[in-house]
C-alpha cells in the first residue's frame, strides 16, 4: 500500500479530468484565435472550462477570471502591476502581506522592497491567523494593497477574508487573498466578500499542474505581466493552453459541486486520525480544527525531526511534508511554527498531513499504525527525548504555543 | 479531408508525445520538490526531459534552460528583466529591436517606452530580415540588449543570427532571440552562436501547449520574472509541471533527431505547392525560398482579400492564416508585409501556408485544386480586380515589393 498525504502541495489529476482533456492535445490542437475550423472547434470547451470557472467561485460576469500558468504567476502579476500602476506610477509606497504567505509572495514582497516598497509583514496570532484588526491598524493612506492568504498551506488556518476585505473595501485599499489552498477545499463565493483580486492553481485541486487563474473584480484595470497578443482581451498573453483550461473547468466543478459533502468526508476521515495521532505523547496539532480546512492536519511529536519523521513515513510508503513543498528540500525550521510563536526545537518537529477526497479509510487505519510504530522507533533513537509514557484518556491535545 | 496548413500558429500534439506524458498526470502526479517516493519518482523523466533539451540544443552544462509557460513568457521575461538589472538599476537606457517581432515583444517594448526605456524599431529589408550592419549602426553606449527573431512566423525568413550575435559580443550587449519559429524547424546550435537568451515554446514543434523555455548562457543573473520558491534554482518559481516538461523534451527530440532529413521532406512538399500556387497569375510569394524555414510560404493574390480567401479554405476544411494567430481575429493589414514594403491593398491580400512534417502529399494536392478554385471564385467577385489571363510558363514570381 502506498498512502498520499501530501494533497497541500499537489494533487493527483482527476483521471476524468484527464480523459476529458486529452483530445485537446492531438485531436483538437487547433489556435482558438485562429479563423479556421480547426481554431474554432475548440471554443465550445473552452466557453464551457471558463463558464465551470466561474459558476464554481460565483464570479459576476463583470468580473474577469483570466487564466495563469499557477498561482504563482497570478501571485507575482498582482504584486508587482501594482507595485507599477500604483507606486511607481502612483503616490502609494506600502504593501501589507503576513508572515506565512507562500513563497511566491514573500519572495515578491522581499524583491519589491529591494526596488522601495514599504512591506508590513503582519504576524499571525496562536491560531495561525491575522486578526482583522491588526490589519486594519496598518492601514495608511500610503498604503497600495493588502494580500492575505486565504487558507494556511501548513496548517489548513482558514483566514478572516470576508472581514478584512470589508476593512480595506471601507479603507479604499485594494485587497488580494493567494487562494490556492481554498479553492475547492472550502466554499469560496466571491460575491460575498469584497475583494479585487484572487489567485488560484488548478493542480491544487485535482485539475493538472501548469494553469491557474486570477480573478479580477469589476474587470478593474492591472497592467499585464505578460504582455503580448489579444488573447483574453489582451490582459495575459500567451496561445491559450486549451488543454488544461478544459482540465481546469472540469477540475473545479468536480471540486465543487458537492462541496459541502466532500469536505464532510474529508473531514471525518481527517478527525479520525488526527484523534488516533494525538494521543501519542507529546504531540501537538497546530490550530483549532474547526477553522481549518478539512483535508489538514499539521502535528508536531517532540523529540522527533519533521525530516526523520517523513524519513520513516516514506518507507512505508506514505507521503507527507514538514512543510509547502516550495521549501521542503531544504531542513529549515517550520517558518509557520516560529510565527505562531513554537521554539526553535519543536517548529523542527512539524509534520503536514494533508488528504484529499480520494483518501480512504483504509489508508487513513494504515497512516495510524505506521506513524505510532515510527514515532516509538524515532524516540527510540532520539538523544533529545527523554520517552515518556502516553498521557492517559486520549483527548486531543491542544497546541500551546506561544 | 481536413488540412491543417496553420503550424506555425500551433501544432498537434505528437500522439507519441502525449502517450509518453499521460501517466504524470495521475499516476506519477508527485511534486517533484517534495522528499517523498511520490516526488522524487518523477526525478528520471525529469532528468531525462531536461536532457533532451539541452541536448537538441547543443546547449551547455554551465548554461540554464529554465523552463517556462511559453515564449510569451520567456520574452517578456528577458525584456522586464533586462529593463530592471540594466535601466532601472544600471546606466543603460536603450533597446534595439525590430518592427516585425511577435506581439509578446512588440506589446513589451511599447510598454517598456511608456516606463521611459528608449526602443529602437529596425526595419527589415525586402527578403524580410535585419541586415547586420543596420543592427550595428544603432548600437550605442547606453544600449543594453538586441533583440531579434530567429525565425520569422509570418514570412519564415531566418535572420543572420550569427552575424548579429558578433556584433553584439563585440558591442559588449546582450543579445536575444525570439527562436519559437525555428526550434525545431531548423539546426539551433547555441555553441555556433554569441547569444545570452533565447525563448521558445513546445507547442510551435509537436509538443503540448503550456510549456516553453528561456536559454540563459552561462547561467548569467537576470531578475526573475516569477519570484517565489526555489523551483529551478530559483530562477522561475511555481510548481513544476511535469507532464509537460516531460512532453516537451519529447518533442524537442523528435523534431531535431534527424532534422535535415526532415526539413528535406517538408521542403519539399512546401514548394511543390509553392511552385503550384505560384503559377496563379498576379500571386507573390515574399522572401527568397533558400532562406526561409522549410515549412512556410507567405503569399499574396492580387484581387483577393486575405479574410474572403481564409473563408473559402476554411469552407473546404483547410486552416491557413493571414499571419500571426495572436492577430487574425482582427482584419489589419499584414504588418511584415507592410514592414517590407507592400502596399496597403496587397499587405490584405496575404495568405500563409506553413506545413508540418505530418502534411502529406494527398493533402498538398487538394489544397493545391482547392487554392486555384477559390482564386478564380473570389477574383471573379471582386470589384477590384479586373480578371486577367494567368502568366505563361510556370516560372516562380518574385516578390517585388518596396
Amino acid at each position: 500500500m502506498q498512502v498520499y498525504l501530501d494533497n497541500n502541495a499537489t494533487t493527483m489529476c482527476d483521471p476524468q479530468v484527464v480523459k476529458l482533456m486529452t483530445p485537446y492535445f492531438s485531436e483538437f490542437y487547433g489556435n482558438p484565435n485562429s479563423l479556421h475550423r480547426f481554431g474554432t472547434s475548440v471554443h465550445p470547451a473552452l466557453s464551457n472550462a471558463i463558464d465551470q470557472v466561474y459558476t464554481a467561485l460565483n464570479a459576476s460576469d463583470n468580473d474577469d477570471i483570466v487564466f495563469t500558468s499557477c498561482a504563482t504567476e497570478s501571485n507575482n502579476w498582482v504584486l508587482k502591476s501594482v507595485f507599477n500602476d500604483y507606486i511607481v506610477n502612483g503616490d502609494k509606497d506600502h504593501i501589507i502581506t503576513t508572515e506565512v504567505e507562500h513563497p511566491s509572495i514573500l519572495s515578491t514582497c522581499k524583491w519589491l522592497e529591494e526596488e522601495g516598497v514599504k512591506v508590513t509583514y503582519l504576524p499571525v496570532n496562536e491560531q495561525g491567523v491575522v486578526e482583522p484588526h491588526v490589519v486594519k491598524s496598518f492601514i495608511t493612506e500610503k498604503t497600495a494593497l493588502v494580500s492575505v492568504m486565504w487558507a494556511s498551506n501548513e496548517t489548513g488556518a482558514i483566514f478572516p477574508i470576508k472581514k478584512i476585505g470589508d476593512i480595506c473595501k471601507e479603507a479604499g485599499v485594494l485587497f488580494h487573498s493567494d487562494a490556492v489552498q481554498a479553492v475547492g477545499k472550502i466554499p469560496v463565493d466571491l460575491q460575498s466578500v469584497n475583494i479585487d483580486f484572487v489567485s488560484m492553481s488548478a493542480h491544487k485541486f485535482h485539475g493538472p499542474k501548469g494553469v491557474g487563474a486570477l480573478y479580477i473584480k469589476d474587470s478593474q484595470a492591472l497592467t499585464p505581466l505578460l504582455h503580448g497578443g489579444e488573447h483574453m482581451g489582451g490582459r495575459r498573453s500567451g496561445t491559450l493552453n486549451v488543454p488544461l483550461i478544459v482540465g481546469m473547468g472540469k477540475a473545479i466543478e468536480l471540486a465543487t459541486v458537492n462541496i459541502l459533502d466532500t469536505m464532510a468526508k474529508i473531514r471525518t476521515k481527517r478527525d479520525r486520525l488526527e484523534d488516533a495521532l494525538s494521543k501519542i505523547s507529546d504531540t501537538f496539532v497546530v490550530g483549532d480544527r474547526k477553522n481549518r480546512t478539512p483535508n489538514t492536519i499539521l502535528i508536531s511529536i517532540r523529540g522527533v525531526e519533521g525530516e526523520s519523521m517523513l524519513w520513516d513515513l516514506n518507507n512505508g510508503s506514505i507521503g507527507a511534508s514538514t512543510g509547502s513543498a516550495c521549501a521542503s528540500e531544504d531542513l529549515e525550521a517550520n517558518t509557520v511554527m516560529l510565527a505562531i510563536g513554537a521554539d526553535n526545537e519543536l517548529a523542527h518537529t512539524g509534520i503536514r498531513l494533508s488528504l484529499s477526497r480520494f483518501t480512504t479509510d483504509v489508508e487513513i487505519d494504515y497512516v495510524i499504525s505506521h506513524f505510532e510504530k515510527a514515532v516509538d522507533r524515532l524516540r527510540g533513537i532520539s538523544s533529545s527525548f527523554a520517552k515518556q509514557q502516553p498521557t492517559a484518556g486520549g483527548e486531543v491535545q491542544e497546541c500551546e504555543l506561544h
